[in-house]
């Protein structure tokens, strides 16, 4: 039999591009995109991708070049999802929360050759354009070139295109340059076909993890990787025909967990938001009666700090009960008061473990309906384990770290996550030694770096980032588990714990804390009350006492990164600067977090991700 | 970016064999199957494939040899679904209703290795194997090779290895030569861990079509159009986690339409079935809390015209309301009133097409929300529809059939349906000519040889089949669209229009139908008193003129083949000799069918299987 032949008939590229082909005929009419006053339908997005990639094929764009994008979640950066492969290209979305300098880093990196901007971000592309500029310049001086002009697209370096993106709604005429993406769209070729993609290992998109400890790490998706993981998602959250979907997670994450391709190809409605105002989630989930949604859990804060003003009933619309929007969320698991809370408003969350190398969420907590049956803080606990393989992924395991053989399946052993399958990245842009390190040199594994536990009914779950893991005599502290009770403590709004320094342990677990206002909703932003010795107590009740924190600083916010993650490698200095120096004071000054105060446009400037999620 | 290499961990072999590994991993203690008094585990049905795929190995089985299974839907059947693929083998299940001709035939070309027979069908297996034998015979004396020993092991020629399945609830000792299923599953080993599928471009099945005009055509499915296949139809028919799904249809066909891997996939129950009988279907609903099931369209009339002794009311369970159970068809759409009996018993019907050819169903009529706004007419007309293609079909279009464009999506301009995707088959086994005449010339189209049109909203419906359509005086008349109206008045229980010859016109329509027993259900089978002018009538009031059937012939039932689809070749034969003969009886005796009284064993003695379904 192995003389059949492959042909186009039988043999077809896995590609995301075919979910929006088939969207534009099977639902031609449906609604597509919402965004505000703008509406659009499968046929009109089909053409405008069409459109604009044609338009990018007449700028040159050629077969593996990169575009970028800043941009929030609008209608253009949907689109770009599709438009730029379409047009042979890879799609790299950068995380608006970035700096300029981060941004510049990736330009340069990436090599990208037309960039993408919003209209708000006009000014930060600016900087990270000059930056560029100075770098190039200092570089031919050093190298006696002559110093370019003024003209970014004149200089011998490769500068990249900038189109700016205004607002589709109401437009504000801000430009970097000449070119606009409407006009991109309005004037490219209706009847344009591109070809398809022949080769399914052919790179799709190009995300920057970023970078705790290091310069950031350019993933690479394949058309193939991208298109079996978007079924997986689709799959592992049982998203149903017709789903209305509200763009609470942005889609520079992983590009939108995959859902950005996923609502194409389940035919459903993309509810857009520029931001995650508590008013727009509320209003856009009544308004256009929305389905599911996917956020990062400090979207869990934002509804439930609501103003009452601000909040909408969505349990009840036009008069009739509707089903509780569904949420995916991934990172810290939420702890049981705030689920139900969360839940009582009209939502049902479920829980999800990912990173950007396995294309988004590579484990879902499916639920189980025997679980229906156990109290409310059973189940909060069954739901805040990070689950079973998305369907696509061929393989999950938790390896011994250093005999790589598989754990028990005992809950208590821990081991490194290790993955395989179609949707894990291609590999890092460029770096190869990193692409190796993390195959390892069988390239039979992709080793996340993350420790956890298998349960004995086959459910993973997260103990820690390998590096976070605190070896006390001899002993492996996760520190997420510590984490995970302060997180329970009322008061306790942000945890993080690290390894300190210890003469006879090695090290010992050192807590840093950031508190809840006082119930009386006082403004004032001292620190109250309570104190370290009773964390500590609370803690030694709770927990073995080798796992408990020797030390407790309180601080007003943690350090982040900026997707919001805990900045755990400087909470380390500093928890090695309290050993040096005896420095016993428990309040430290804020730390500010390397998220500027314009960054609250794009949302989250306060996301209570752990360390383990890495989504 | 070119230079990201393939390695184990980010590009593993697309194969429904991860389904069984990781239902083994995450849903070990939940049950995978049901047969009566036996259950299984998905640990189990993990290892028990495991250990049959060790002995398959012992007994030489190599990669891509055939194992050929005649069974029913036991446990068994499913089990070698995984099994004999692990074993690196192809899986060829064959139609249990086939005489033992037929099945030789299958043998023979297939070149089977082993062939695995339930303890039923020993018999007809028995004579099958001496039908092999004899021409074997034959063909050596031909040759003047010595004529063999009566150990049929021992011929020089490569019969199959006989492998009994006994019952797993009652054992019967029924042998046929050695080797017990259950003893090569006890034997095997159960640490043996086949290695992996290395390209997901290896055959995993063999499904010879019926052939309804020609020898049967082998038709090959790889592991990567299986996987994405099953994928597909989890996906179309929304099948969520846990599903109870009865074996109502055969896993013979199509595999089971996917659904043995599809089980595995989503970690449900599979609930076995010997036989289709009404008792049966009614008790394991309702014992076991079924939540899917796939059926021809005869099923609805076993459910329907159970006695009451039979019947259960399967909308509450354990006195609670129940979701209804969701069937998945294919062939005929049931009229409107059908569905609408059916569904007020507690079912839920969605509508497929498809053919071997493509794994099962390609396209499913997804049901829009806004539909259920209309009248039950109306829906059952929308649902009657064959739909839109499956997510992993890359694309599906209706092409004229001289020109190769595509036809206007008016809902009427009619042309062949082509299909496009890694769903569909490697090509037909050793049959070359035949693989490169349904792929054309330039492999670029599957060529269903179906007729068509596309609505405008972008809903496929079938028209005919190419050879079946009746051209009269220049005008396409679709014999699905007379047999539909026929099938609607109240007495027609199957009907088939075939082309009649015509000295004016070319061709007119002639109709052939059976008719319902009068209310009164008397059993005599005597032709009661429609008479063939009151059919025209109907036609008449009913349909354009040119599109009546001149002649309407009534017979107690229609010839069909051995999977229950109506014979139009039979027919067209009598068309052609009524004109010859100018008989004009109105009544034909009774055209046995080539399905014998034995194969009621099977169920679907009387299929309804419009010949624009080939599912």
């Amino acid at each position: 039999m192995d003389n059949l032949q492959k042909c186009q008939a039988n043999y077809t590229a896995l590609t995301p591009l075919t979910f929006l082909m088939r969207a534009a005929a099977c639902y031609a009419n449906r609604t597509s995109v919402i965004h505000e006053g703008t509406r659009f339908t499968w046929a009109q997005t089909y053409e405008r991708c069409r459109r604009l990639a044609f338009s990018l094929r007449a700028l040159n764009i050629a077969r593996n070049d990169v575009v970028s994008v800043l941009a929030p979640n609008i209608p253009a950066m949907y689109e770009m999802h599709f438009a730029v492969p379409m047009a042979g290209a890879v799609l790299n979305t950068i995380n608006t929360r970035l700096d300029a300098k981060n941004i510049a880093t990736i330009l340069r990196h990436s090599e990208a050759k037309v960039f993408f901007v919003d209209y708000e971000y006009v000014s930060k592309a600016k900087e990270a354009l000059r930056l560029l500029m100075d770098d190039n310049n200092n570089n031919n001086l050093k190298k006696g070139v002559p110093k370019p002009t003024n003209q970014p697209h004149s200089t011998t370096f490769s500068l990249p295109l900038v189109i700016v993106i205004d607002d589709i709604n109401t437009p504000t005429r801000i430009r970097l340059g000449e070119l606009e993406y409407e006009q991109m769209v309005h004037h490219g070729n209706p009847n344009y076909f591109p070809e398809g993609i022949q080769d399914e290992w052919t790179p799709i998109a190009l995300n920057y993890t970023s970078g705790t400890t290091s310069e950031p790490k350019g993933v690479v998706y394949s058309h193939r990787g991208a298109y079996l993981s978007t079924l997986s998602l689709i799959l592992g959250w049982e998203m149903g025909s017709e789903p209305v979907y509200l763009w609470t997670l942005p889609m520079f994450h992983c590009n939108g967990w995959t859902f950005t391709w996923g609502v194409a190809a389940r035919g459903g409605t993309n509810v857009c938001l520029r931001t995650t105002a508590a008013r727009d989630i509320y209003r856009n989930i009544v308004v256009h009666n929305v389905t599911h949604m996917c956020c990062a859990p400090i979207v869990f804060n934002i509804i439930l700090e609501a103003k009452q003003s601000e909040r909408i009933d969505i349990k009840v619309i036009n008069g009739k009960r509707k089903s509780p929007v569904e949420i995916l969320t991934g990172g810290a698991p939420p702890p049981a008061s705030l689920l139900e809370q969360i839940e009582s408003l009209g939502f049902h969350v479920t829980h999800a473990y990912g990173l950007t190398e396995a294309t988004g969420p590579a484990l879902v907590c499916e639920w189980k309906k025997e679980w229906n049956m156990l109290p409310k803080k059973e189940q909060a606990q069954l739901k805040a384990r990070q689950g079973v393989s998305v369907l696509t992924m061929a393989d999950v395991d938790v390896k011994n770290l250093e005999t790589m053989e598989s754990v028990a399946r005992d809950g208590r052993t821990m081991g490194e996550i290790v993955l395989k399958g179609s949707g894990i990245m291609m590999g890092y842009f460029k770096d190869h030694k990193a692409s190796s390190k993390a195959f390892g040199k069988n390239g039979d594994w992709f080793k996340t770096g993350d420790v956890g536990v298998i349960h004995p009914d086959g459910y993973l779950e997260i103990k820690d980032r390998s590096k976070d893991v605190i070896i006390s005599g001899g002993e492996n502290i996760s520190s997420v588990e510590v984490e995970s009770l302060l997180y329970k403590h009322p008061r306790v709004l942000e945890a993080a714990v690290v390894a300190m320094p210890h003469p006879r342990w090695g090290e010992t677990p050192c807590a840093f804390v950031s508190l809840r206002k006082n119930n009386n909703n006082s403004s004032s932003s001292k620190i109250d009350d309570v104190t370290e010795a009773e964390i500590i107590a609370y803690c030694r009740k709770n927990l073995p006492h080798f796992m408990v924190p020797k030390v407790v600083k309180f601080m007003e916010e943690l350090p982040k990164t900026s997707t919001g993650k805990i900045q755990k490698f400087e909470l380390r200095v500093m928890a090695k600067v309290f050993v040096q120096t005896k420095n016993n004071t428990t309040t430290v000054n804020k730390k500010s977090c390397q998220v500027s105060q314009n960054s609250i446009v794009g949302g989250y400037n306060n996301e209570q991700v752990l360390a383990a999620s890495r989504l």
